[in-house]
């Protein structure tokens, strides 16, 4: 089945969408990228998600960015028959091709690379259902977690890590204290109190993350923006990840060790039931 | 006029050399790369390169690199008309096309994108007769400098800065020491002793580093691997830069203020006439 896929103002056959080895995404991971969901071809949380993108856009300079993107996205959704159900829409925006290869920025005039794609999705909900296992890594990136930038081989070689040890998530851990998941936020209960680590620099701000902050104020849930330090995990009697491709998921052990009574939390379960309600996917 | 580039067994018109988007280079910036000089059709350093590229190759995990490396580099210079005078020979490889999108890696048997290039190449002399100068940034990089990998953002973003302000290179400070250029070594004079970082996981272990630390031990100039704290610059006597295509690159100024003199040190000199001498290029 041909799946359509956007590059650089054309509709293409997913397959046949490609980019020059000179194009500096492939180059140096000169680009930032957005994933959003959709629910029966709508886009969730979709201003939140541009908004993301345009701080990214900014923070790198990548001038010459279409306003049409949302647009966009519903075409890519239309067009490849994802108007039911879940689906994910990607954006990647590159600093385009340029030669010869220099670190400092090509002339202002060179195009972007600019793309997206769209494809079903199935939610975790099985994994959901027994919660997961993750362990904790050193958290190696750099200090602008906050942009959403595809230098993600740390990302990648911290999932690789827990997923190789039979874990779902790697959760990183930086002086001590928790930051953030490879793709995740990371959230933890200790004394009813619901902690995660406030929004800075060494974070992603998370989308999700952002609107359980806000669906947990709703249920009287307190919340400190407080990172979970280490000595703090054998004290917690709940922790979940959030994430757009994630949702809320409990987690039921770290490094091993039971997280509470190594199930799945009420506290989890009921942001979890808060977000779908809101995305009125109940 | 034609380039031929190498893609994945194939010798090809670099125009046509070209990646889908669902390279795991170009969405996660899966991939190492590696830089050699080559002069007169001959790669210079050729070992070490290879020996760094090798490290990379087992830090990723990127099973599937063939041995003809070396071997394909010199058909791309001869096909290139490269076999005289100064080119250079680039490597890239990464984990290869896969989808769906994951951030673990994908099966073991996805084929690695294997890509090279050989270009001509113009030493930065105009550059080396005046010296260069370089402004500080934060080093804001992750904790595997060591490891050459595509992951450039943040040294893309530093040497942007520099270039913006009329610099040639930016020279990153962590931790109140400097690391490293953002694309070079540095070296700093203080009492007449050579300090540079020490090889950690906090610089790339620079081959021509390596080999200017050697030929300073042959001309009995003392070398002190030690990082040069902010606070000492205003007393270097010297500062020099080193990479595959700057040599060793007097600084002049940082941060707008003359080191030394303000003028390309006779250290700077020595080692850099060494380093033509031990390539023959003299």
């Amino acid at each position: 089945m041909t799946t359509l896929a956007y590059l650089n103002g054309r509709y293409v056959d997913r397959r046949e969408a490609l980019v020059p080895v000179d194009d500096r995404g492939f180059l140096f991971g000169d680009g930032i990228y957005e994933v959003t969901r959709a629910w029966n071809g709508a886009l969730l949380e979709a201003e939140a998600h541009l908004r993301r993108l345009r701080c990214g856009i900014d923070a790198l300079a990548l001038d010459g960015v279409p306003d049409e993107l949302p647009e966009i996205s519903r075409a890519l959704l239309r067009n490849n028959g994802l108007l039911t159900g879940h689906a994910l829409v990607y954006w990647q925006i590159t600093r385009g091709v340029a030669t010869p290869r220099t670190h400092h920025y090509p002339p202002a005039d060179t195009p972007l690379t600019i793309y997206a794609s769209a494809t079903t999705f199935v939610p975790p909900d099985a994994a959901r259902a027994t919660g997961v296992g993750t362990i904790t890594v050193p958290d190696l990136r750099w200090a602008r977690c906050d942009l959403k930038t595809v230098n993600l081989l740390p990302n990648v070689m911290a999932r690789q890590k827990a997923v190789a040890t039979g874990a779902w998530e790697a959760i990183m851990v930086r002086d001590g204290a928790v930051t953030e998941g490879a793709a995740t936020n990371v959230f933890g209960v200790i004394d009813g109190i619901l902690r995660t680590h406030p929004r800075s620099n060494y974070i992603l701000h998370g989308v999700t993350r952002e609107i359980v902050s806000e669906l947990a104020a709703g249920i009287d849930l307190p919340l400190r923006e407080d990172p979970l330090l280490v000595d703090e995990i054998p004290h917690l009697t709940e922790c979940f990840l959030t994430g757009t491709t994630t949702d809320v998921m409990p987690v039921v052990t770290i490094d091993g060790h039971p997280v509470g009574d190594g199930r799945p939390g009420p506290i989890a379960g009921r942001l979890h039931a808060a977000l779908i309600a809101r995305w009125s996917m109940g």
